[in-house]
């Protein structure tokens, strides 16, 4: 991570700025302000700024005049009330900015999110740094074999070199043809608009992205799933932490309802019924694709025969 | 207003319990914070929460580590390119949450801006108060002949009580009704979300309302217009008062090229050169229809013949 | 419903005007076409246009040239997978464009579906129509006494006689009034924009409605919901029958997965387990609070003791 | 251009199979549907649905229970007013869905966009094919000296070679490398969503892309500038051609009002009138910077001094 001391001297003085204002703050957030959490090799998160706390939440839900607090009690208990039943516009009163980053094919899954606002770093208009993404040994999987988009077994430690070394000598090729179209030694150098484009995407790029809990939390939500990609899930990974900080009671209600939570079909839950009355459940009685069933005995914590 | 001495002392303890926190401020907001601004003859806009200032446009329009911030005079320029440009995405960085109170037809003039996060004081759960808006007698025109969806002159003032009379009756008689329907004396009382469709669309309601900068830039645009229906364009106006608060460079640059700026078609344009190279340019001979002439000729300042 | 005979006509007329296109047709809505389904008592919905098919859900999916379709089976196979993991961008690929009337307390919770186009009928700009909605006999219910914001009881048939006469008395009261304030016998007429303040939140407005599948199927998820609003339940359950003509394997997922499928809690899972162990479940030991646990039952189809 | 024989026998197919249909149709897009339109060496912009046309906006913007047409004079009035005042809900009436072929980097400004509905090729399923962006030597520019994000003097043919030789050899090595990674021939194969990460941003990739006529003029404004990208550009001017196939009516007004319009500042505005009153106006007076000056005199077709 190009982190020069004069980054880092910033960093500390916002660090050491503290500001009185009449706004709401939430501790745990303000003990992460600015700080840069590493991520992958070159990439980070760093919390920029962030509006609201739990109380927020419970305050526009009640569209009441003062901090919308009862009592911590009756405040969790209206939290979880609204993740469980998918009343979700109060999430959407709390807000964060954060400074990212991130190679550019995460970028690129990342950017799916529409709702929100992003500022990048524009290779068009400065130049690119030689920083690229090179997975660690245990993160070099084969393809799968079973999901047609996720990794299965890590590369033997052979192959896992002859992989690194493939991709360390392409960034580090294509950067050095970068860098020489756009010289302007003994020639015209390129413009940095097209030149750019034969960097491969393993290359780190950053941006500032604000977004409201609420599609954070979908942010999460979808991007921590064990189907998503290694590199993706890492940064979901750091949000779900910065979440839990920033708003403990809505994170815990977050983990209870939407991420350990189970969806059962109007089908599995007569199956569960049944099973529950005595009834043996087989897959040739179920009706469900065979791919299906196995997600319900998975469910189920049964073992698919 | 039913603002009870109870949710004055709440505001008062909100002002005055400040906060340490590492966030950028704007004092102008500060200042604002937790006020009722008294907007019609029972409405409001208060202020709960912000995030960010002018720095935070520029910040994120360089993806820069630190504040973002050169030098004010550089910082200004910048701003006013990014709004002269309409680069606009730079201006989603800062966010705002109201409180407001308003009658539910300006509601809903007001809820088709969709890029922005709502709660409503919902009339299912709760009662609703007995405060209807009725207007002003200088604020009670007749139908404009020229502009169909327009307002033209005052009425008379005996016209004017003979409106204001009715307005004034009819709330009261639908509110009296209102409550005859909820009441359980001698019956039972009908459900609340019936009940309440008995009133009028100038009865109160009231909501959080959470936008980013740009959008609510947009909303004050549209709604400042001296088209716009004269009780939303009350509350445009405090709003546009508040962002020259918060983040006063973007405010005068949004002024000079948004607000108070002209927009010229390819032939408006190519008549203006004309006229520049001393040509005499009539309505005749401009191809215009004679609604957009009109339009052209007020710009310039010029008579409509 | 005031659907004049010109009105009629002009529908006959579309109906009977078919076009020849390249476009993938549904034969379930060209049946449906520009029909006036009759919602309440003067409401309707009519579909003025459409886009696509199951199979443009399929083609989106695969990103294919053709059709996307391999087999009949294997796209539903696809549709449901797509649905039940929640991979939902490719349900946006279909569109619908509806007319609609409905009274305005409908219209203000229908709007906030915020991802959708809307252009309704400007009442600044013409005169509303003498049409109100009163709910018939068996839709007069008392406040529910378990729920704050729902219905609960019908009333007894005096008591929504009572009910009924107010609400046609304050109907027809306010809209004599509206009419007199607009009226410019003797008087110069009050502007529209103002006249209309004076009638209650039970009148029919109208208006066009675009939204994609996807954002539709969220509507009806929430609005066919039993604690949702009668009165919108009806358009969403009309909105569910034309999805079942238009998009049939979508529908079919739909009800499985979305509509008809439970979600259960991590800790709820955890007792479904353990009772499935043959282990006595019980509210004292299951640490739910007694709203859920109460929901727990329910899902379950087990007594509430 | 990859496009296969069994892929053109699918075009064909579609173009040679007509429904019948109640729907409104374009004849301009009927004309276009599926045909693939040739963009940059590889890329492509092919149709594959639409709803609505000109008459659409217009039956919108009246909420009218016909066609809403009136004649054709009185329709194309109110486009252009429409257009002229930015009263732009009408435009989103029309729909368009599009398959797209673009380079990665493309890709990257292209999602940018957010109100529309993507569906993209997946390279952790499937494979990519060897298709790489190229530029021709008339598109090999050198970075501009006056403009920071832009190009200046296309490059001397020489220098042209050798990075078209650097361009070439880059994409084929990194391709050659990707598919080495791939292969499991003595080695187990590397997961496909970790090799695609070694391949550069000129390589091809492909979306399914859904946009309503208002977004899609909103993508056209922005990227047809002369400050867009090349690469870009050429894709948005192929968009502008369709929609003027599509709605004729709303594309000549999108021209006139939008893309040949010129905003004017305040400032500005006080200018011109100063001129045209036979004042004369300098830099020095003028109280604009330098940069904003220059803009002026060009809006004005003046010499910049």
């Amino acid at each position: 991570m190009t982190i020069t001391p004069e980054i880092l001297k910033q960093i500390e003085e916002q660090r050491n700025s503290p500001q009185t204002s009449l706004r709401e703050t939430s501790p745990g957030m303000e003990k992460n302000l600015y700080t840069l959490f590493p991520i992958l090799d070159h990439g980070f998160i760093r919390i920029v700024d962030y509006m609201g706390n739990d109380s927020s939440v419970v305050q526009a839900a009640r569209v009441s005049y003062g901090k919308g607090t009862k009592k911590a009690r009756s405040d969790e208990g209206l939290i979880r009330y609204l993740m469980r039943h998918k009343h979700t516009t109060p999430f959407e009163m709390c807000e964060i900015k954060l400074h990212v980053k991130l190679p550019i094919f995460v970028a690129r899954q990342w950017i799916r999110h529409r709702t929100a606002s992003v500022n990048e770093y524009s290779a068009r208009y400065s130049k690119l740094e030689d920083e690229f993404y090179i997975p660690e040994f245990e993160n070099l999987s084969a393809q799968s074999g079973v999901n047609r988009q996720g990794r299965g077994e890590i590369l033997p430690r052979e192959e896992g070199m002859r992989v690194r070394d493939i991709l360390m000598h392409d960034s580090q090729a294509t950067y050095e043809n970068y860098e020489k179209m756009l010289s302007q030694e003994n020639q015209e150098g390129l413009s940095r608009e097209l030149a750019r484009i034969n960097l491969p995407t393993n290359v780190y790029t950053q941006w500032y992205w604000k977004v409201n809990l609420l599609n954070l939390l979908k942010f999460i939500h979808l991007r921590i799933d064990p189907h998503a990609q290694y590199e993706i899930r890492v940064y979901a990974e750091k949000l779900a932490e910065i979440v839990a900080d920033w708003v403990p009671m809505t994170h815990q209600a977050f983990v209870d309802y939407w991420l350990e939570g189970i969806s059962l079909s109007m089908q599995q839950m007569e199956l569960l019924k049944r099973k529950m009355n005595g009834e043996e459940i087989t897959f040739e009685t179920a009706g469900l694709s065979k791919r299906e069933w196995n997600e319900f005995m998975q469910a189920l914590d049964m073992e698919i025969p």
